[in-house]
């Protein structure tokens, strides 16, 4: 006889999980350099050349805490992991822990023309690997339902996928969206994300169920 | 039936804040270089040179601790959070993790005349921006009262608000102060930082409560 | 009378090792650096010339994450730990939180002929000293089963020592296989954390035992 | 009414230093930089010449990871703490998150004959800061032992001073050794954590309390 071991309790998840999110959200402020005083200029010069990194530091600041916020409201429903949830939360963790690159790379080149229209078109290319990872995790645990607290609507929750996928459409379009203004893109990114913290995908419940959801 | 899902237990909130506070405490170690020895000069001589670098170091990391002292005991009031108190958490949190740049900010021209007051003129700056982030969280909890613990005398926590917006008054006078002298107004954050640890604005509790609060 | 001090529950052992792993994970991104575009060229290619470093985050994020998993799971079958054990867990964190390091090697030579090879060749070389600190601590905690939870079979979990050793053995192989081709080397290191993360070790449990592991 | 905010309890206290502990422990690979190659030398040329990062990551990692187990027994003694205990847990954990500058220092410098001195001066110095900060915190809760589990004896636990300030004497000890033999030194320092991992001070329980004490 051997230990079933496919199928955890989903604290040590989350505590991993909210430590990647921590240190990435952390990580953010290397980004931003110690300003360079040029001959005859004073240090507000040298800061105010600086601003594509404020800018940068604060939408991914953002998209980070609510990418955050609803990963924690989308493992509350789980009642546990198996190897294959703990792997695609893997992949989703992988997005996230990168996005600090993407975020020096536009600091590094928003001012730059061209180059600036690439960098965002990369920062929003990261944002489709993210909810692609999303996705494959919604997917996975709406298809059984095997993971899910008794209290969710497994068929509802499967339900939600069309609406999941539409909201992924957004990010494809923010590459396109890079060609035409770096910055709006950038401000666009910051938007989404505050919308997103407060517009999220409900989870249905049973109706036989008593329990409050949270 | 949907989840409700805007009202959510505090404990994640706490550790992810947590996690927060204890990296950017420890980045801010990555601020001080290794010192570079010139010709003729010995080991003793650069590490001498970098003084700045460890009285910011001191400063910042006595400020973060504090901050995160203050914000347990904050968040100990809270018996659950919703979305504008995770999104207000959320703005703190950027807040205190951008310190560790100006941290570097000021170990990088605390020798340098007027740049050095510009630099502590900026460090100033974000206290500023924290404690307002702080104080948008602080008014939301007592407006209404409906996040806290039941213990908690919410007329009387609103009445607070006044002695927590003088503490505010506090840092924007920093920003003033770094245009005399660079190096006092530093010592005077890190006064203020200690002050912090011994003097928090206490929280009034229910006179028919029989329950200690902590 | 003196407090035995030897023994301890398990719990801020796995909250200090999630802590390592989740940081040691997310640090990989300070490997990939912002690309610096040459004269003449544009943004896309410098981006394109860092593939090395994509292939080295995507492999070492994969490695790191599947030991959590693995450490994870072999944590929740100890009941406690005694100093030995956390010694040797301290080794084995050791080798883990060093892995950006030769991560950084491979994006930095990984285009480089022979310094390719010997760049590949030390970091199957970290994946040696890993699987050995692995191994000491599954020989001690199975010497006696002393630290296992009542429902393991130690006889049984000492059994699985060969398998154990078995597995072992292919990481040195992969230092060999370095010399052979650096870019097929780094694809099978990607290949066998996949691998890991669906075929683990099991844990025998008693026969008399009517618990389930997990 | 007003509530008493002096006391809280020691979970998060914990959670926090673990982090810190976890944080500074893992920022020790950054010191580790990548090798750079000569021209006319193969890559293992120029990893063989960082052997003092590789030394000085082994005896800061040990260094790091057994004071976070003293730690950890330490605080599992205490059943609250106080405002002072907050901040003395503060000072403590600065040294701590501050060993990974000296350890670049020892890195940079073991090689070059006096300044090699000069670093493991400084980082015998870093050792001394810590050990007093953890002997301050000791000292303060051995006094009134109002903040210990009710099984730990205040007067056995305060006559455990003298042993404690003896194991401080040999860190100021490591200081001047440096000036003899600054790789002697390094390694003794190795070898100091080492007996530390294995043999702790024991913190006597009351003669009358039937509880085992871990």
């Amino acid at each position: 006889m051997e230990v079933e071991a496919g199928v955890n309790e989903t604290g040590r998840v989350e505590a991993f999980s909210d430590g990647v999110f921590a240190i990435a959200i952390t990580l953010l402020i290397l980004e931003i350099k110690v300003p360079e005083v040029e001959p005859g200029q004073s240090l507000w010069g040298a800061l105010g050349h600086l601003w594509p990194s404020y800018a940068a530091y604060v939408v991914s600041f953002l998209v980070i805490g609510i990418i955050w916020m609803n990963h924690h409201q989308f493992l509350a429903h789980l009642a546990r992991v198996d190897r294959v949830a703990l792997f695609l939360n893997l992949l989703l963790l992988m997005t996230v822990s990168a996005l600090p690159w993407p975020t020096s790379v536009v600091a590094a080149y928003l001012r730059d023309g061209d180059d600036a229209k690439i960098a965002m078109a990369v920062y929003g290319g990261f944002m489709v690997l993210f909810s692609t990872a999303f996705s494959l995790f919604w997917w996975y645990v709406t298809r059984r339902g095997h993971l899910f607290h008794d209290y969710v609507d497994t068929e509802g929750a499967r339900a939600t996928r069309g609406r999941f996928a539409l909201g992924m459409l957004l990010y494809p379009c923010t590459v396109g969206l890079a060609f035409v203004s770096a910055v709006g893109t950038l401000i666009l990114h910051g938007v989404l994300a505050v919308y997103y913290a407060f517009n999220q995908l409900p989870v249905p419940v049973r109706a036989d169920s008593g329990t409050a959801a949270d």
